[in-house]
């Protein structure tokens, strides 16, 4: 029997919203926004988003018109009272009240800023500017919209039958890297796939099927929006958007060599346990871990997100002996474009020298590899970075110089700042 | 947003029914049945249903209160006045009023007579007993419920996600096949799977699948409530019941002889065109075709049922040939445990000699063989056969001695009396 009533009301929707939470985004980026409210939340920046995939033209692909209709959508949202009731009354990494007053009262009256949207050689330049802790909240809707709006145009013309076999293959896909990850004994693995997912649903999708399918291994999601829904952790730490502003802000050298470890003092003071996770790839983990201060070795872990992942875990495990940690009790979190293959042998290989834990992204939430001619749903690298603040440029270089973004003439300089070496260059996937 | 009112009512139903439609059968058992009312509606049968695959022990996996369970509520159907209205004013193979008065009052009025069941050896004996009219048609409604609650009993533990991805691989592999299908120029198929389908649903999915995939490749299907809910074409014609009973009522060894196409004269009398398929095996095909009387051969086609099916079309072509007819203008429908490379093959050998067309069943609405733990799925060969006439034992030998069913002293004196010389055994699938 059809609800009538659904149906009808489902039929006035003018379009059928991507982003319909202010939590449907990364845990992380409220940590972070947090963190910045509460220290910087004057600071200027601008956010971009630019796809690294040139040969995938978007502006040709997603009608600029349902586009914008999205990102209006997602500037409507607010905070309802049952998120914020989540928030506040939740248990994140073990702590209460993790977000505190003055952030809250913020956050529930909080909107999406205005966005700046214009088409250049087939790719949309999506900008977005003004004060740090609202422009920041831009990255993971824009991303997913973007995302899902490509996944949408892709599958416009399929019918009924073929819709339903296409996801029934990408079931059966994911069932099938998950029955592999099931035989990984002691395995840890986060969802990690919010900003380059196919779409909400199949994401939501992903994520229960991890929870029925791999038990305890399955450690949660940073979607807090599917978190709050299906009763799982919220999971994440920070990212390189603390780094790079703090970095850009900086008036000396001196001042841009420290800016990466300040960013962490301000985090060792908020956080502690499982939130204390150094991302260390921001201009080259080499120079960040060699004048890394010594109450940063004491931290728990670290996050390998670019470069080599076994030489990246290597130095690390290199770092805490020289350091006098004992690895064994540190944790590592592998989170660049994973799949299962790397996920078994970085499981095999460090299994017995420290702690390991896997978040687990696209190629998770957005693997339509082959599915349908011309392979149309490959996954592609879209990113939502900060590019300026207070009118200078950032810079991000990573442990793979193809990741590395900003001015050429910056780039060369921070290079030189943080004496980062010779770099191995990896194809970026996703 | 969840229907209310369909939860509560759905969990007000004691059982899940399998059967819930009297139409919920294959067309020819009606047009059987139609036959058999007119011209032998006194004759007492007794029909058994027989697993001729004696290692899967469907007593010991099917609950037998479930069972009787299912019966009961199958003997509970009527024809409803909308199915009664789509059997009088539909076409069936061209013609108005396939159905005439007389029957379809009797129709209307019809319920499935009573059953007998019992356990024996890890396997039900069901028999029905009484008019013939009555107990045909029992025959597909008991097939499909212990189909269907052996698929069930398969499945009972079976988690959420498990027995998603379970049909999405079984979803994906039916239109793995559509697609190969898809590329055979000319293809004519039908859906023949009713009786030994996984479950009514995956059915009705496999044909939904057939029409979106083939387009007009796909010629209807046999099951009448699926041609009637999704407006398709309702096909078949006779079967193997009606010379099986006839001939087990002759009196003389000449009455025998003659039973096959006794009971073609009345077909003749009553159908034309597609209706007139000779069904030549259930005595052996040799010598049915070469004591044909010659208005036979006049007939539009033959069903290959039983034996090597090349062989089997190559001696009606060359039967045709020797009778004066044109095989090019003469159809054969093959509708034996058919898979999709032997419909490539046995279109690619005999097109252009002859019209081929296919009947497609088991393999298309129940192939889920390796999809479970120890192949628990795999299909099996359930059959529910006229087994006495007037008290005496039915036989059917088949062009496959694997499929001959009769107490071995009436089968040889049937193979003596139709001249049965060396048959090839091949293994029966399905």
């Amino acid at each position: 029997m059809v609800d009538i009533a659904t149906r009808v009301y489902n039929h006035r929707w003018r379009i059928d919203p991507i982003v319909r939470s202010l939590l449907d985004t990364d845990f992380y980026k409220l940590l972070m926004c947090q963190s910045v409210y509460r220290n910087a939340r004057d600071t200027q920046v601008t956010f971009s988003l630019i796809n690294r995939t040139k040969a995938i033209r978007l502006a040709d692909l997603i009608d600029e018109g349902e586009l914008r209709a999205q990102l209006d959508y997602a500037r409507g949202l607010r905070l309802t009272r049952g998120e914020s009731t989540w928030l506040r009354g939740n248990t994140f990494y073990g702590k209460r009240q993790m977000f505190r007053s003055d952030f809250m009262e913020w956050f529930e009256t909080f909107q999406l800023p205005p966005y700046h949207l214009e088409k250049r050689d087939g790719q949309y330049e999506l900008t977005f500017e003004g004060a740090w802790p609202e422009v920041m909240m831009w990255e993971i809707p824009a991303l997913a919209i973007l995302m899902e709006l490509r996944s949408r145009a892709v599958l416009g013309d399929m019918k009924r039958f073929e819709l339903q076999v296409l996801y029934a293959r990408a079931m059966t896909r994911v069932w099938e890297k998950i029955e592999r990850l099931r035989k990984i004994e002691g395995l840890k693995i986060a969802d990690f796939g919010t900003r380059r997912r196919h779409g909400f649903l199949w994401q939501d999708w992903c994520v229960q099927a991890m929870l029925e399918g791999l038990g305890e291994a399955f450690t949660g999601t940073s979607n807090c929006l599917i978190a709050m829904r299906r009763d799982l952790e919220a999971v994440g730490t920070n990212a390189h958007e603390l780094p790079m502003v703090f970095a850009a802000l900086a008036e000396t050298e001196h001042e841009l060599r420290q800016a990466p470890y300040k960013v962490l003092e301000a985090w060792h003071e908020e956080h502690e346990g499982n939130l204390r996770i150094i991302l260390p790839d921001t201009y080259g983990t080499n120079g960040f871990l060699a004048h890394a201060p010594d109450w940063l070795a004491a931290w728990t872990g670290v996050r390998i997100d670019s470069g080599n992942p076994f030489e990246g875990a290597q130095r690390a495990i290199d770092w805490w002996r020289a350091r006098g940690e004992d690895p064994r009790k540190k944790l590592i979190i592998f989170s660049d474009g994973l799949d299962v293959a790397q996920i078994e042998d970085l499981h095999a290989h460090f299994r017995g020298q420290v702690k390991v834990s896997f978040g687990w992204g696209t190629l998770l939430t957005n693997d339509f590899r082959k599915l349908v001619a011309e392979d149309a749903l490959a996954p592609f690298s879209l990113v939502c970075k900060a590019v300026a603040a207070n009118g200078r440029p950032t810079v991000k270089l990573s442990d793979n110089p193809e990741k590395a973004t900003g001015p050429a003439e910056e780039i060369a300089r921070y290079r030189r700042v943080f004496e980062v070496g010779a770099q191995a260059a990896m194809p970026v996937v996703v």
